[in-house]
């Protein structure tokens, strides 16, 4: 039982209130559920979740996950109440200009929040991320302790609403959470069955608790709403605790308890509509739900002192939790020197000690290898100097060559397979094919803090994920996407499989690191790079087929890559004749070129630029020398669309791209007919050379 | 029961063989499932569907969908077969450039193929959308006939596989399936538990059955693999046509069919392993099957004249369903004159008379609309007038303004609200918060051809649509986007919410046109031009934020818009001082500071830009005159990120956009504060006639 006292009652009108005063003031936002859930959000802060409020990023702390991101004020409100720093102007300042209390919650932005959320399903997905990497954790640094006596241990709860029910990765990352077994997860999904298009019977009628009981899930239901129909509701608290409690009890499960509410309750005629949803009640309506709660009408955001030094009670009672998990975590770092000297390191994002020296080299070689067999053997190289980093697939592991050779896989030990053995402290991912659920799950896991997590699909399946990626790059996480098989260099495949627009797609991602090494040398250096970045995720764009291992005695070092573009073979002249600038596989068509076009008489610098982000960092004395502003005649070559180059050749430059869908055929006929040919970039320096005035 | 002669078995077998062989002969491919779906296809190819194969366009026939399109073979050996055209030698050509049969099936490139499939879960959703859209076309033409007794009537099947089941977008469109109660759709869900990763344990272990069931599906399972833990392994046919059969008698709910088989059934060493999935299965297993089977392991191939005369009856039963069905159609024409009128006109992609004539036009207005607004009254002017239009949102109906005023939903009538009536003909589509379904439902309802769907949400989530978007313009279907809300003009919802990158990485989708309108009567005109296209899609990007309607007595005619861009205000001079190139939100500052830029003595010309595709389609004279290449001098303003526009502006250029994610605030504030101004381009016009060597 909560043992809620009428002071308590007092301070979850109060939220109701304040969130509807909120919203009134700002004039637009989503008063509705932040006045239905009040109950349910004060329980978790004050009753259920071990948090400490004067220490918001504890590692210890349970964490929490409004997927419902729209309903902001759910979480505000408690985190002042709390005692997290956020005050009742800040509540005033609800969705305006450098404001702590934002339309949707953000992460690194407003102490408390654990994760942006906003676009539906994605914080149900990622706190399955989250669930995830707690046990990974608690593998890498504790996983002798008993159950729940590890200071690594602590629960992930999440709110959900109908609208992340329905979404799709939330299905993926849900059947992904039953096969995990994850009991550290529990989800309150609140079924107001209200969304914009208001009563959601027009496009919603599954059975939500059995489709989550077919996933493997634990499932609690709480009606609050079986009296309305004749105009009651009881909030019986009480019940929604021991649910909660319930599933907690169930450890290799995840729990979802269904919450039946009246979305907007208690306001008198909006209660249950699509109106309390997303717009500001109107004066009215606030005005007469504060009378029925007993509270001023004239007066907005009300909170009376008892209530507030009530709430803030949370503080010392986190404290107090904070430091009980002191000392098991005092005793488990006395115990375990190492792993307490892991954890430091981890914890301030430093690289360990021979970390660069452990990256492979690779030999010049004609015939050489695709760029994702370089990115396996780095990840191999990697796999005992940096524990911290782990990864999967998409169900792809064996194409993307993500896994780390020897490693365990992440699974329940019931469910390791011929091919995978491997348990719960596992290091190896099998996302399933669930793209966009490995994105989210990936942020879930870099939120968490401790671990470094990398995942892998076919380039061309990065639309799949592009919610999640896009929410890597808003929240700054380093997380790592391994998307090979990254043009027509697919082949037989055809165009359903074969990357076109993509490249571009995502280098117009503020925030995202776009890769494209053009060796496997180059692939090292791009490892070794984005795992020094702590900030914004990166993605890797890998071929299939096989590249050259460019001579690097004969070409310059592959460490330029660090700078994003560096020139690769200069020309005879201080001044080119013509710049090639190249990516990925066709970097070796741009060095073919040269050589034609030096029997030709033309001297052509070739520059190879994996990372256009990287490059556009550096001063402009760097790119200016790597690319002379009094060159004008360059061409790029890239097996992708052409959209985007014209910044770097210029007017008097050639793209050599592909505008149209690929086709079914092995990727040498593909390369040849599609006009990527060492002879198509020769005759497109001739051209620019021309439109540049040259001879 | 199937009545299967010897001649049958051994056709089935046969259909092993060829695929082992097809897979062998190219060196890669899918040989796994096609050779134990053999019974399967050959069951839905000869005995179950209603089919011509002498007219794969016959738009009464029954729709086969193989979602996992990897598995190609499965359908192109029935297609050869059943006699559409293929033969041997294009069997032999699998997966070879300008082959019929390349690796995924391809609609309009191989007759009998309904849809391009290849990304997993894109089959099975556009399905759904192929079922929504045969009850929509029966509602338009024969609503009165009884069930099964109109020539609109036809069923969809749809093979699927475990990874079409983990995809979400499969998810999402399998609820809503269960939602809309579609008994004209049939999964068969081949459940061999093998994936890339091989035995899918190892990721996937939820109750699919129990899953749809949940949903509203009516659920049937078929266990061939019963007796196979014994080495026995019965494919019990009769027992699936059994299922199919009572799954079709079950009108309002879709079926699903749990087949169990052992992928690569029956080669000896790699029957049920990932080894049989993706790779073709090496020459002595390919003989030691062909042993088994009682087949020539010498000969590659063989079919014998038999089994070739035997399935091609298929061909004559086909011709006589269709002239079956001719009958019931003539007959309805006889009777529905008018609507034959209509069906031919639809079948010929005709606009009726009076279409353009039925735009509205918009007074010129200082203050405006929002161009979703003005979307939403060309949609309501249109809906009288193009029957075949109808469409709907993601749950963001009212503010993406995608209702025609006073049309009824399309729903079943007990899932009518009181918000929205309707009924199972209904016009106004309820998505649910499911965009990437929403994606693929709309190309099925485009494949079906009868019809012209349109969908919506915020430009934001067009991410969470990219895999359907995509497969659109693949397949060159004519699928409008109404996606609103379509920069930091979305205002207080924030940065999860506001596109940044979304304009760019849509217009880098080959076949995609991307259309932002400046103004109202932009609006018009725009959806005037997407709906005079009949082969590929369009996306309009609109604002949440009301924009000045121009005074077309001033400016030039909004007719431009279908040349993609136009001078809209033109400099005094013979030849600009600087061009001013603007899209949608845009437009009004560029037409300000030319105001500006002329009282400080620079002649501006603007040019409005709503689509780069309907432009870069113009021929360069058109081109030219717009932007003529001697102006060097240009700027272009647009609240979305740079990335792509220095083609347009070129060197001396100045581009004004946002490359960073927006923040929390009211549109005006943003706006101000990330640099969109009058002023910010006024000053860009000077740098770039500076820049371009002007004054």
């Amino acid at each position: 039982e909560t043992g809620w006292t009428d002071l308590d009652v007092r301070a979850v009108d109060t939220v109701r209130v304040l969130a509807a005063d909120a919203v009134q003031k700002v004039g637009n936002g989503h008063p509705g559920t932040a006045m239905s859930l009040a109950p349910l959000a004060y329980l978790l802060y004050q009753n259920v979740m071990r948090v400490d409020p004067s220490d918001p990023e504890w590692f210890g702390r349970d964490r929490f996950v409004l997927s419902c991101g729209h309903s902001s004020l759910t979480q505000y409100i408690q985190l002042y109440l709390a005692g997290y720093g956020l005050e009742l102007d800040d509540l005033k300042a609800l969705r305006t200009w450098g404001s702590l209390t934002p339309g949707h919650p953000e992460v690194h932005h407003t102490k408390g929040v654990d994760i942006t959320t906003g676009p539906l399903g994605s914080g149900l997905a990622s706190a399955v991320g989250m669930a995830m990497a707690q046990r990974r954790q608690r593998g890498l640094f504790d996983p002798e302790a008993a159950p729940g006596e590890s200071p690594f241990d602590h629960h992930v709860y999440v709110i959900a609403s109908d609208g992340d029910i329905m979404e799709g990765v939330t299905s993926e990352a849900s059947s992904l959470a039953g096969h995990q077994e994850l009991g550290n997860l529990t989800v309150i999904y609140d079924e107001n069955s209200i969304s914009i298009e208001d009563d959601t019977d027009i496009s919603f009628s599954e059975d939500v608790a059995k489709r989550y009981e077919a996933y493997g899930w634990h499932t609690e239901v709480v009606d609050w709403r079986v009296s309305h129909q004749n105009g009651g509701y009881v909030e019986d608290v009480d019940a929604l605790l021991a649910a909660i409690e319930s599933g907690k009890k169930v450890t290799d499960k995840p729990t979802i308890v269904v919450l039946r509410t009246v979305i907007g309750w208690p306001a008198p005629t909006k209660q249950d509509t699509g109106a309390a949803h997303g717009s500001a009640l109107g004066d009215d309506e606030v005005a007469a739900t504060k009378k029925l709660l007993g509270f001023d009408p004239e007066q907005t955001f009300e909170v009376s002192d008892e209530v507030i030094s009530h709430t803030r009670q949370a503080t010392e009672r986190g404290q107090q939790a904070h430091a009980e998990w002191q000392k098991s975590y005092d005793a488990w770092r006395a115990a375990h020197a190492d792993r307490a000297e892991l954890l430091d390191r981890v914890l301030a994002h430093r690289l360990p000690d021979g970390f660069a020296e452990a990256f492979p080299t690779f030999e010049a070689d004609e015939k050489g290898i695709a760029t994702r067999a370089a990115s396996g053997k780095v990840l191999g190289a990697l796999a005992p100097v940096l524990p911290e980093l782990w990864g999967g697939s998409a169900d792809l592991a064996g194409s993307n060559n993500t896994t780390m050779e020897g490693e365990p896989s992440f699974v329940p030990a019931s469910k390791q397979t011929k091919s995978w053995s491997g348990g719960p402290y596992g290091r190896t991912l099998h996302f399933g094919i669930r793209e966009n659920a490995m994105g989210m799950i990936l942020n879930g896991i870099a939120l968490e803090g401790l671990t470094k997590p990398y995942g892998g699909t076919f380039l061309v399946f990065s639309d799949y994920m592009r919610p999640a990626v896009r929410l890597a790059a808003i929240q700054q996480l380093p997380v790592t996407y391994v998307w090979t098989h990254d043009s027509i260099g697919v082949g037989e495949d055809g165009p359903t499989h074969q990357p076109i627009e993509h490249l571009a797609a995502l280098r117009a991602i503020p925030g995202l690191d776009v890769v494209r090494p053009g060796d496997a040398n180059e692939t090292a250096v791009a490892w070794r790079t984005i795992l020094g970045h702590v900030d914004h995720p990166a993605a890797l764009a890998l071929t299939r087929q096989a590249l050259p291992t460019l001579d690097r005695t004969e070409y310059a070092s592959a460490d330029g890559v660090a700078k994003g573009g560096y020139v690769l073979a200069d020309a005879d002249k201080d001044t080119p004749d013509v710049i090639l600038v190249a990516t990925g596989s066709e970097l070796s068509l741009a060095v073919e070129a040269r050589k034609t076009l030096k029997d030709k008489g033309v001297d052509a610098r070739v520059v190879s630029m994996p990372c256009r982000e990287w490059f556009a960092a550096q001063d402009q004395s760097y790119r200016d020398e790597v690319l002379p502003p009094a060159v004008k005649a360059r061409v790029s070559v890239e097996a992708a669309t052409p959209f985007g180059w014209h910044e770097i050749v210029g007017d008097a430059g050639r793209v050599i791209g592909i505008d149209h869908f690929g086709a079914s055929a092995d990727a040498k006929t593909l390369f040849e007919k599609f006009g990527f040919t060492a002879d198509a970039v020769v005759q497109a320096a001739q051209e620019s050379i021309t439109a540049a005035g040259g001879n």
